[in-house]
């Protein structure tokens, strides 16, 4: 952080969101009117818009003593695109509203822009909107994402059919063993401040919890591959409550297979470290933002060869549940709270 | 208020979600998908797309003590249809995001969400997404409206021309107004709890403090009259400061006559029983959500018999400067602050 200190006060409120905005280079043709007036203008020239918003509260969502504001900026966008990728969208506009407590600098707010530039930057989205308010009571980041889709390729939730392949992008619950390691080196610190942090080896984890990427790259790769999912949602609270909402929005049942869960190498040193089962961080940690969704079996080839996808199961009729089997050939319930609560039967 | 009170915890995130919206009955055909997926769906079938947002915090922007929450509800979508109708388009959507303490009951959240309802019924919107977090530190309302607008039919702030009449709808200082009383009920019934609340006669400032309007009818009418402001914004900080954006965003000057603004009776006799000057509330007051706007002189005859309409002013060229001309026939320089920064000179 730089060591000036320039109060918010001395810019007054429209004076900094000039400060904030004023090297904004739009990037989209879709953006007609951006910053500057009481609302923006987009026109999506025939393609269906495609709207999302996310709520962010400081000691709910984020702990400032362990999230640098570039970060936490960066993330904040992050998160809504992944909403809009998920409908199989492309992002083009974001708003941003904050509520900024006096003990933040305009410095430390241009920290937090240069993270949201940044996510603004490599996903190719403008901003064009906000409302800035001094807040009493801590950080409050809202975000609205707007996209564009080419009209009825827009993928839902609710649409999953019999038979349909289970995929899903990346690797899981590395996010969740990421907090665990933050929440306790904490708590150290607060309690023996001279100790030292030891995160080395846990960039990784670390990584994913602070910094997370939305899966531009996989819907790109649908349309390069003529490959539309059946239903499709993001991954942010946990593998089991995701594959839960797609289940009971298409009214259907799954096989979901333990083996086939993506866990990333550093994800289950970290989850041994701390004597957690790594299935169950996938399955009930959160905040991967990747994406899960279903395909028509004979869509498999398609996808076959690209490693950021794995098949982890397939859709049955409802009335064959919602079964995970795990590696030991066993057979249980999924329940929202993922592993630990049906394992505990 | 009910009497029974259910806690929000009982209903869990997805069951709070599913209660608040159980009853949505989508009105616009441009709503495609709504709440329940990753992101909501608009085709505006080629029209283009109006997108604004406000944050509204507890004891910055609102205090629970005198505002019932079913009037929060409707004014946290109303201010944000104002915006939409400044750029001279029609709203068709809004997402709503809630920052919720536990203090709130469900029932209490019914009643904020009957306001919501009701504003989007009266103005033929659809809630189509958003968010519920719990918050620790008050309550969170983040609204983000969407609407459409005929192809480059939008009016910016940056369009006025030198010459064009300045006009402004509704009457304007009755919201400040409202504050003021409800602010001085409050003090006296924390000093004072046995003292009853003296607000007869007072019901029409207090009214537009607490539910305000958006004026939709404004912009019918320009349709209907074939009207296209040069320039237009909503008049949400008061008057002083909003001329001070269209001539700043437009480079000009202006002439504002002190005779023209409109005040209604309501306000001045509560104004005066204040001790306070109508025309300074008027300027410097806020949340009108009246439309500040120019057109061009040969279309005075097209608005004059609206008498929702009245003409203010003029724009000049920037030279000449921004200015008030009195009752009293004096000129000063209209100033952010309004009445009371320029009469101190």
């Amino acid at each position: 952080m730089s060591e000036n200190r320039t109060e918010i006060s001395s810019l007054g409120e429209f004076g900094l969101i000039d400060h904030l905005t004023a090297n904004i280079e739009i990037k989209n043709a879709s953006t007609l009117v951006g910053v500057g007036d009481d609302a923006a203008v987009i026109d999506h020239f025939g393609k269906q818009t495609v709207i999302t918003t996310d709520l962010l509260l400081e000691d709910v969502h984020f702990d400032l003593m362990y999230t640098p504001l570039q970060h936490l900026g960066y993330k904040s966008v992050i998160v809504n695109l992944s909403d809009v990728y998920a409908m199989n969208a492309i992002p083009t506009q974001i708003t941003l509203s904050l509520g900024i407590s006096n003990r933040f600098s305009v410095e430390a707010l241009d920290e937090f822009y240069e993270g949201v530039y940044a996510a603004c930057e490599a996903y190719g989205v403008d901003l064009v909107g906000g409302d800035t308010a001094s807040s009493k009571k801590g950080f409050v980041i809202s975000v609205t994402a707007i996209g564009e889709v080419t009209p009825d390729q827009f993928v839902r939730r609710s649409t999953a059919k019999t038979g349909d392949l289970l995929c899903c992008t990346g690797d899981l619950g590395a996010a969740y063993i990421g907090l665990i390691l933050l929440e306790r080196e904490k708590k150290i610190f607060l309690e023996s401040p001279q100790v030292k942090a030891d995160l080395e080896g846990e960039k990784y984890v670390i990584g994913r919890l602070l910094k997370p990427e939305a899966r531009k790259d996989i819907i790109e790769f649908f349309q390069q591959s003529e490959l539309l999912p059946t239903a499709m949602m993001d991954i942010s609270d946990g593998l089991s409550s995701e594959i839960l909402h797609i289940c009971r929005q298409s009214q259907l049942g799954c096989v979901l297979y333990e083996d086939k869960i993506p866990i990333a190498e550093d994800t289950r040193n970290a989850a041994y470290k701390f004597e957690l089962d790594p299935t169950a961080c996938a399955l009930s940690g959160g905040e991967d933002y990747e994406l899960l969704f279903t395909i028509p079996q004979q869509d498999y080839d398609k996808l076959v060869l690209n490693e950021q996808i794995s098949v982890i199961g397939y859709m049955t009729e409802p009335e064959a549940g919602r079964k995970i089997i795990t590696k030991g050939g066993n057979t249980f319930d999924i329940t929202a709270q993922g592993w630990n609560a049906f394992a505990a039967k």
